[in-house]
């Protein structure tokens, strides 16, 4: 392998890719494909469907994701699975022809992934090439047509745990949250907080809400444990904004 | 008028739009382009490229930018321009077929751009669409191949003013710095801290330097200063993060 290429794929819609994107999928000598993505059909299908509009040639090499094991604490557990993902890779990358590469990934490859950190194990160091891809928080801003930030302000990128942790970040007028299980925002104190919410962003099954926290926040509470009962897993995002 | 839609075209590759945005302005009945725009002729040509392959046959109106009056208070003086912008808007408008109505945004629509609040304040309220685009610090982490943040940490995206002024943004790992034109990392202790910078992102131009804080930050200040000379103007970004 000369290069291993991350392809932001963006977050559900096919149309999100990239020519950028699109290009390297169809020059790509192989792409490597998880057997089981995040456990979802739906990905398995987009991914397909992506590969397609390439019109892409590339050998398509499945692997397994290994399971991470629940016994250790969170920091040992993310890199032990880390480390393992990338034995799999390079098992993948033995059965590949020669020249480039390419994994797609949701998103951007930057924001919240570890498929950096995964390639930064392989043997051999080989040259990473990220091709950048629309990530969840702009289809977010996209979906509900609003600034990412206020004029001149400052915009704080987080995770739920962390705004449960820490409460609202300091010194910034927006923040926006991700990997959000638990609908952290009710540890918020909701005077003065405006919301604006998607699950599925980008896909079919695409579902927004907004308004002031006070009275959006039990809404959002009640759409996503639909819409997750509905589809059996949910993704989705969310920005907080000071009135 | 039907619609208004904003269509995020990247940070100056091509390649950077995405298969929606294409989609958009090809589907447009006009598209509006500002006859100076940021003041450079290769923005000019940008747009030029990306209407061409898209194949868009939407009616190409052009529209002179207003000028900003120095004499007024800041924001006073960004409300009025906004305004004298959507006048601007509203006189091409009326020159338009039927149809939707298409502007080329740089980067991505909710990004430190202003087209979303001079849209608001076209009469009539007409329905706008955002299509994401790629943003400049999307393409600074891809041209680095660095993740945005660090496991699960959290990210101020910020202005030049703002870390001038502020410091380091509490409670962040990670700051990304935009619309800074005094290199305004200088304004903080260096030791601890790594930069990634980019100027011309994705753009034939792109310049990239990176360090620990204290040996690279000089390197960036006369790099900068050399690029900006050769070119008559920059654009330019950043990363810093804790070590
Ligand atoms: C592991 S991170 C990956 C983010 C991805 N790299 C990106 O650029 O958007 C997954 C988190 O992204 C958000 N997310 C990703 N896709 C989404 C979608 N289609 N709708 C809503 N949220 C999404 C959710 O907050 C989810 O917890
Ligand atoms: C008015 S903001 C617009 C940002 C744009 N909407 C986006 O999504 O990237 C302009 C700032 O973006 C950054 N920027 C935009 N394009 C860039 C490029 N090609 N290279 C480096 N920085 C860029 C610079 O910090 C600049 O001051």
């Amino acid at each position: 392998m000369t290069e291993l290429w991350l392809v932001g794929i963006g977050t559900g819609n096919p149309d999100h890719v990239t020519l950028e994107g699109r290009a390297a999928l169809r020059d790509a000598a192989a792409v490597l494909i998880p057997r089981k993505g995040a456990g979802k059909e739906d990905l398995a299908h987009l991914r397909e469907a992506i590969l397609r509009a390439a019109d892409s040639n590339a050998r398509v090499i499945p692997f397994d994701m290994p399971v991470r094991d629940e016994s250790l604490p969170y920091a040992e557990r993310v890199a032990r699975w880390h480390d393992a993902i990338a034995l799999r890779w390079q098992a993948a990358l033995e059965q590949a022809p020669d020249g480039p590469v390419a994994l797609l990934v949701w998103g951007d490859p930057g924001l919240y992934d570890s498929t950096l950190r995964i390639a930064a194990r392989l043997p051999g160091a080989p040259r990473v090439r990220v091709v950048p891809g629309i990530t969840a928080l702009q289809a977010l801003t996209a979906a509900h047509a609003i600034p990412f930030n206020t004029v001149n302000g400052a915009v704080s990128v987080t995770t739920g745990r962390r705004l449960r942790e820490g409460g609202w970040p300091e010194g910034a007028e927006t923040a926006v949250v991700m990997l959000d299980g638990q609908c952290s925002f009710r540890a918020l104190e909701p005077a003065g907080l405006r919301i604006w919410w998607g699950g599925f962003l980008g896909m079919p099954e695409q579902v927004l809400e907004s308004g002031p926290l006070a009275e959006a926040g039990p809404r959002i509470v009640e759409t996503r444990a639909a819409a997750r009962a509905r589809h059996g897993w949910i993704m989705d995002t969310y920005l907080l904004r000071r009135a």
